[in-house]
């Protein structure tokens, strides 16, 4: 047995204490299966007297996170602490700085300065593990960082966001209304106060960003990043949805396409057979096609204590093993610029609802417009409430509105964005018309 | 940049063409994520002159693959050979004994050999990896090995082949009979003209025996598996399943119960509404519970030239970045005794279907057998040819068969069997009853 690994863990929330039990439940079969004992020397956090339920008696306490990191006892930071300045930062500096590894689960941190962190790891040889950051349990890291490193991706995608996902199932099973099931959700504490961060998509792209830097070998380019969230969709796009065998997701995407990479956060539609279409709740799902492995899917919990502690573990076990990688899979002098491809060039086909004015003629300028962009539809239907009519020749009472559903073929976003601003400026549309992206699986 | 990594592969069939074609494609981002030059020195096949489609120039030829792996010009042996005696054993044992890495694809091999092979492997300090052995390109190996390594493994189970998906889910979509979907599986190349080994559950079989030892710390033990095919699953089932809300799918299935590691091999029914009832055609997936990761679902093409090829390469870039693990996680001398929990001793809720004669009291009769192993019944429903009726009283034309479906509530597989065993024995069957492990999720 070689030298034991001492453990210095900063941040002792949630997630913290998930792996303080952990490491007390599983740490002798983690030191049989890499061959090295694993300690915990140091811990810090916020409130030193706190009861946390975990036995923190032998074990050094710093109230400095950056002194912790620092400290010659320990040779891994754990920083579990979160956010993107402040202590969690200067605490994974001085880590690398002093040539210890870093294991965070900060996607934050990472979004805003993973490159300029990766690059301060790989110049003092030490390990930057971060498969907590995205996805909880699932070993996407992983997945993108060693089983697919022989592979060009082409596209990865998912749903990245539990809070995001628990709100669209239940939208669907049970026929209610964002509003209402986003104020459940915050009464039990599966969405925050301010829920702007996770339903707005900015979560997901945080995620995105981190995956889509390892899929593609850019540098970690937030701003780059297209994001809309869910605050648009109604129980009529949930409903419209099912009738035309889709479900909704908020997905986060990044592709390569000719001008860039399209990396993108929004609701999409998914295909209601398919594997991801099912993953519902809290769950999450990363999905990476790659040009050898195809098309590879990863499901499981997103987020919680023990999750995310496992995933933890695991980047503590690939320290003790001695593993250390460029953080970013592509050693950080050879990540290329993130070049964006922009939105507008997207090319899928779209669902759009519409609240028409039911007079005459309404239908038929609203498909002429689609025609003036060359976007061709596939399908038509026109609801009023409580019945769907199909055809487009309706004629309801003057001055009311009717819901119309169209489903378009390819196209690109630019031409239905156009052909939606005019149907909006022609004046045949009480509302803002909604649009959703088909996603091709 | 360190010394080139030597390669020397052993078989030239479709996954050695297309691990060829992927080294040619990627060989330059393989040397750049591992900081080493890989190169093919030597190859070896059974028929030197055959066109392959690719490029054998400046490498070696070995007509004996074992000579290959002895040669000092290489570093890995990668085995695609394939089978479990003869030419591929005496390489790898060659590889081993001449410490040299190995890359092998081959789960019969492993199936027989796997805790032999892997003690040389640890006494000589090299690897033995073998992701492409189970599920294709999913990477299981390395998740159960690395990703979920500081975790216990409750239960591991999956849809490991490819042909059994095939053709029942062929069934499902078109309601065809198994024979026709097997003869139109074996004209398309789905299918081996002998198909006993795939729909017999025996290569399934194979692969769950080595997912086993990685999830359980045990030693390989293939003779220790429960198998059952899906040869006698007929339209009237899968049709049952719908209604009941199932889908039937050939799972290999593996858990730790107070009695020891149940494993099984058999087709399950599934919840429709679930991810891996979506898995379908050739798609394999395998789902991992554990006691701190929860359950993660990998879901990919479980066959192929290019996702196999994809999978040998994963192993490659990890020898070549120095990952040397133990090859079952557990070091082969803590590995336990497979010791096995009797199917007998299966608890689950059970889907049977019976052929009943159709004369008064035939169905009290049964019902009281159930009674008898105190098996509780959650529903009962009887079907004559084109039409189902309900209720257990209803009364045919004496002398005819009507198929009653039942579904159990959690009970023993040892009460379900007796409780079938007596029905039988009494006559109130016109064949042996189906029964099939409702498996939950």
């Amino acid at each position: 047995m070689k030298e034991p690994l001492s453990l210095g863990i900063a941040g002792l929330g949630t997630v913290g204490a998930g792996l303080m039990q952990l490491l007390a439940e599983h740490g002798r079969r983690i030191g049989e299966v890499t061959g090295r004992e694993i300690r915990v020397a140091g811990v810090s956090a916020r409130t030193r007297g706190k009861d946390r339920g975990i036995a923190l008696d032998g074990i050094r306490w710093f109230d400095d996170p950056a002194a912790l990191a620092a400290d010659p006892s320990i040779d891994v930071l754990v920083e579990l602490i979160g956010g993107d300045e402040g202590a969690p930062r200067r605490a994974v500096e001085a880590a690398l700085a002093a040539r210890k590894h870093v294991v965070t689960a900060n996607k934050a941190l990472l979004a805003k300065h993973g490159v300029r962190l990766a690059r301060l790891a790989e110049k003092q040889g030490v390990a930057l593990n971060f498969e907590a950051a995205v996805a909880g349990g699932i070993p996407v890291i992983k997945a993108l960082r060693e089983a697919l490193a022989a592979n060009e991706v082409r596209r990865v995608y998912g749903i990245l966001n539990g809070t995001c996902n628990y709100i669209l199932s239940k939208m669907q099973d049970e026929g209610s209304a964002f509003a209402d099931v986003l104020a459940e959700a915050q009464a039990k504490g599966y969405a925050e106060a301010d829920p702007t961060f996770d339903i707005g998509g900015f979560d997901t792209a945080h995620k995105l960003t981190i995956l889509t830097s390892l899929a593609f070998g850019t540098e970690v380019a937030f701003d780059e990043i297209h994001v809309e969230g869910i605050e648009s969709i109604t129980s009529a796009d949930i409903e419209a949805a099912d009738a035309l065998g889709y479900r909704i997701k908020l997905l986060g995407v990044a592709l390569r396409t000719g001008s860039g990479i399209e990396a993108r956060v929004g609701p999409a539609m998914v295909p209601k057979h398919s594997a991801i279409a099912e993953v519902s709740g809290v769950t999450n799902c990363v999905a990476v096609d790659g040009d050898f492995s195809g098309n590879l899917l990863l499901i499981g919990p997103g987020a919680g204590a023990r999750p995310t502690a496992s995933a933890v573990a695991s980047d503590i076990v690939d320290v003790a093993r001695g593993l250390v990688l460029p953080p970013f899979v592509t050693p950080t002098a050879k990540l290329a610029p993130h070049k964006r491809a922009k939105i507008d060039g997207h090319q899928g086909a779209y669902y759009v609802r519409l609240s028409v004015y039911d007079k005459p003629g309404a239908m038929a300028a609203i498909a002429g417009r689609m025609g003036d962009r060359e976007v061709s539809l596939e399908s038509i239907v026109q609801r009023r409430p409580r019945a769907a009519l199909p055809g487009i020749d309706a004629r309801g009472t003057p001055g009311s509105a009717a819901t119309v559903i169209l489903v378009t073929h390819e196209t690109t976003e630019d031409a239905i964005r156009q052909a939606l601003a005019a149907i909006e400026k022609d004046g045949k549309v009480a509302e803002r018309p909604q649009m959703i992206r088909i996603e091709r699986l």
